[in-house]
C-alpha cells in the first residue's frame, strides 16, 4: 500500500511501573506501539538499552514512509529546560539523570522531555479538549495531583522549568501533613485519590455513621472503592465526594483569579467518579470566583483515553520544536 | 536646541481622585506632566473634555520634535481586550464605560486601555526590577491588592483580559468577609492596607494587651499609623506585620508554584513597611514552598517611584503594540 511520507513523532510516556511507547502523526494517531517494564531496569542505562531494543525495529519500519522528527518523553519530574529528570519519587533510579542526552545519544534522533502533566496539558491542547483554546489548565487528579498551564496557546513552564506545581499549592493552612513533601495542607493531600482514602478513613473515624466502607479494614479503602459505595448511595462515601469537590473547587477558583482561563480541563483516574465530583466542584468553583469571572469558565473532563493521551502528549512535544528546549548536539 | 526626532508616548493614570498624564520616551524619560481632577467630571464625556484641554497642549508641543504613537491608560478595571471600564467601583461614572474608544476618537491617536496593576507591571517590564526578567509578578499593595503576572516576557491577560486578580483569591477559608467582593478569606481581606488595619482593630479587640494603637479611636486606625507604632516597638503593631506578612507569603508561595517566577516584585504604599513586612513575607514564602522551589525566588520591593511608574507603565502599553489590544479605526 503507498502512504504518503509525512512527519512522524514518538511519543514515550514513563509511568512508575510501565513506560508505552507510540508512533505518532500530526493527525494525532498511534500508528504503532510498544511497553516496556519501567521498575523492572535496575540503572537507567539498561533502561535505555531495553527501550532502543522495543523502539528503534518501530523507527526501522517506518522509514521508508514518514521522517521521524523527534522523540517526546513524559516522566514523572521531567524538566523540559534541561532535559533532566530530578529526584522523581517514584522512579527507582535516584537522583538527577540526563534522560533526554541518553536518549538523543542512543538514537540519533532529538529528544525532548517534560513532565507527565505538561505532556498530558500538550495531549489536550493538539488532541483534546483543547484544540483551539488559546488559554486553559489541565489538573490530573491521580494517585497525586499534577497540572499543565497553557496560556496563549503555549504550555508555560516558567524561569526553570517547573512551573505548574498546583497539587502542591496549600489550600488549608495547618491542614493534612503531605506523605512525603512535608507541606501541610496542600491540594494532593485533600484531591488525590490517596487525599480522597484519607477523607474517607477521617470521616469513618470521626462518627459512628453507618456505611458500607466500614465492611473492609480502614487501611484498605481507595477512592475506587469509596466510588463504588457511593454509587451504591452510601451517604458517608457520597459525603466524602462532596468534600473532595467543596475543596476542588475552591482550589480552582483561585487558580482561575491567576490565569483566567477559557476551560479547566480534569484528567486521570479520579474524574472516573464523574458528576460526584463535577456538581460539587463546579458549585464551589464559582461561589468562590469574583462575579467577572462566574459562568465563564467551562470546567470539563479530558476526553482522551489515558494511555493513548499521555503518549500523544509526551510526542506533541515534538511539534513544539521550540528553540527553548534542551536539546543535545547530535 | 536641536533634539533628535523620536517615537514618544502618552501615559495616563486614572486614579480615584487624580488622573496624571506624562509624555514618555523609549528610555523612561518623562518629558512633559499634566494632572487633572478624576473625581470634579461628573460624566465620562467632562472627563474626556478636560484631558483633552490638558493634554492637546503638551502633544502639540512635541509635534516638532518627536512622534506620538499612541497613547496608554492604566485604570480601576481596565480591560485591555475590549477597551471598556467595567464596573470600577472607585470610579464614580456607573456602569461600562468604552474609554479606549472615546480618548482614540477625541485625539486621533490609537489609545490602548489596561488596569493600574497591569500597568504597574508593565512598567517594572520596560523600566524597573523586571528588566531583563522573562517571568515575574507584580504584587501592588494599596488600600486593595492588584496584580500583574509577566510569562515569557509578556503581561498576561488571560481569555478575557482579566488574568491576574490575584488580591481576590481565598488564603482563608471562612475568614474575613471583604467590603465590597463579598468574597471570604480573599487576601485583599488581609494584606491590603485596608487588611492590615482591620487585623490591628482585631487585635486590639481580642486583647487587653498595652499598646500605642490605643491612643487613637479604633476606627481611625490605618496601616500608616500600625507602621509608625511599630517602628517605636509597639509590640502589638509588630504582631500585625508579623500576621500579615505570614499571610502575603503562604499566599506568594502559591503564586510562586503556578507560574515559576524568577522574582515577585511588591509595590504601593504598603511596601514603606520595608523589612517589618518583607522579614516574614520572606519566610514564610518560603517554608510553604516545595523544596525545587526555595531560594530560589528574588523577592523585592519596586524601585520605581509611585506616581512616575503608573505614568511610565500606562506608556508601555505604546510600546507592546499588540495585535490583541483593543482598537478603533481612526
Amino acid at each position: 500500500m503507498y502512504k504518503a511520507y509525512q512527519k512522524l513523532a514518538v511519543g514515550i510516556d514513563i509511568g512508575g511501573t510501565n513506560t508505552k511507547i507510540g508512533i505518532i502523526n500530526h493527525r494525532g494517531e498511534i500508528l504503532s506501539r510498544a511497553c516496556i517494564s519501567t521498575v523492572g531496569h535496575e540503572t537507567v542505562e539498561d533502561f535505555i538499552e531495553a527501550l532502543y531494543n522495543a523502539l528503534q525495529p518501530l523507527i526501522e519500519e517506518f522509514e521508508s514512509t514518514g521522517e521521524i522528527t523527534g522523540i517526546g518523553i513524559g516522566a514523572p519530574n521531567g524538566n523540559f529546560y534541561t532535559g533532566l529528570i530530578e529526584y522523581a519519587p517514584n522512579l527507582r533510579w535516584n537522583g538527577t539523570i540526563p534522560l533526554a542526552k541518553f536518549v538523543t545519544e542512543r538514537f540519533g534522533i532529538p529528544c525532548s522531555l517534560t513532565n507527565d502533566a505538561n505532556a498530558a496539558a500538550l495531549g489536550e491542547l493538539y488532541y483534546g479538549a483543547g484544540r483551539g483554546m488559546k488559554h486553559f489548565l489541565v489538573i490530573t487528579l491521580g494517585t497525586g495531583i499534577g497540572s499543565g498551564i497553557v496560556i496563549d496557546g503555549k504550555l508555560i513552564y516558567g524561569h526553570d522549568g517547573y512551573a505548574g506545581e498546583l497539587g502542591h499549592t496549600i489550600i488549608r493552612y495547618g491542614g493534612r501533613k503531605h506523605w512525603k513533601t512535608d507541606l501541610v495542607g496542600s491540594l494532593e493531600t485533600y484531591c488525590s485519590a490517596t487525599g480522597i482514602a484519607i477523607t474517607a478513613r477521617e470521616m469513618l473515624k470521626r462518627t459512628n455513621q453507618e456505611s458500607l466502607l466500614r465492611a473492609i479494614e480502614p487501611e484498605k479503602i481507595n477512592s475506587k472503592y469509596v466510588y463504588e459505595c457511593a454509587i451504591k448511595g452510601d451517604k458517608l462515601a457520597l459525603k466524602v465526594f462532596k468534600y473532595t469537590g467543596k475543596l476542588l473547587g475552591e482550589a480552582l477558583a483561585n487558580f482561575v483569579m491567576f490565569s483566567s482561563p477559557e476551560a479547566i480541563i480534569l484528567f486521570g483516574g479520579v474524574i472516573k467518579s464523574g458528576e460526584l465530583l463535577m456538581k460539587p466542584t463546579r458549585k464551589h468553583m464559582e461561589k468562590n470566583l469574583l462575579p467577572l469571572f462566574q459562568n465563564k469558565v467551562k470546567l470539563v473532563f479530558s476526553e482522551l483515553e489515558g494511555a493513548d493521551s499521555a503518549i500523544l502528549g509526551a510526542g506533541s512535544l515534538v511539534w513544539e520544536q521550540s528553540s527553548e528546549a534542551f536539546q543535545v548536539a547530535i
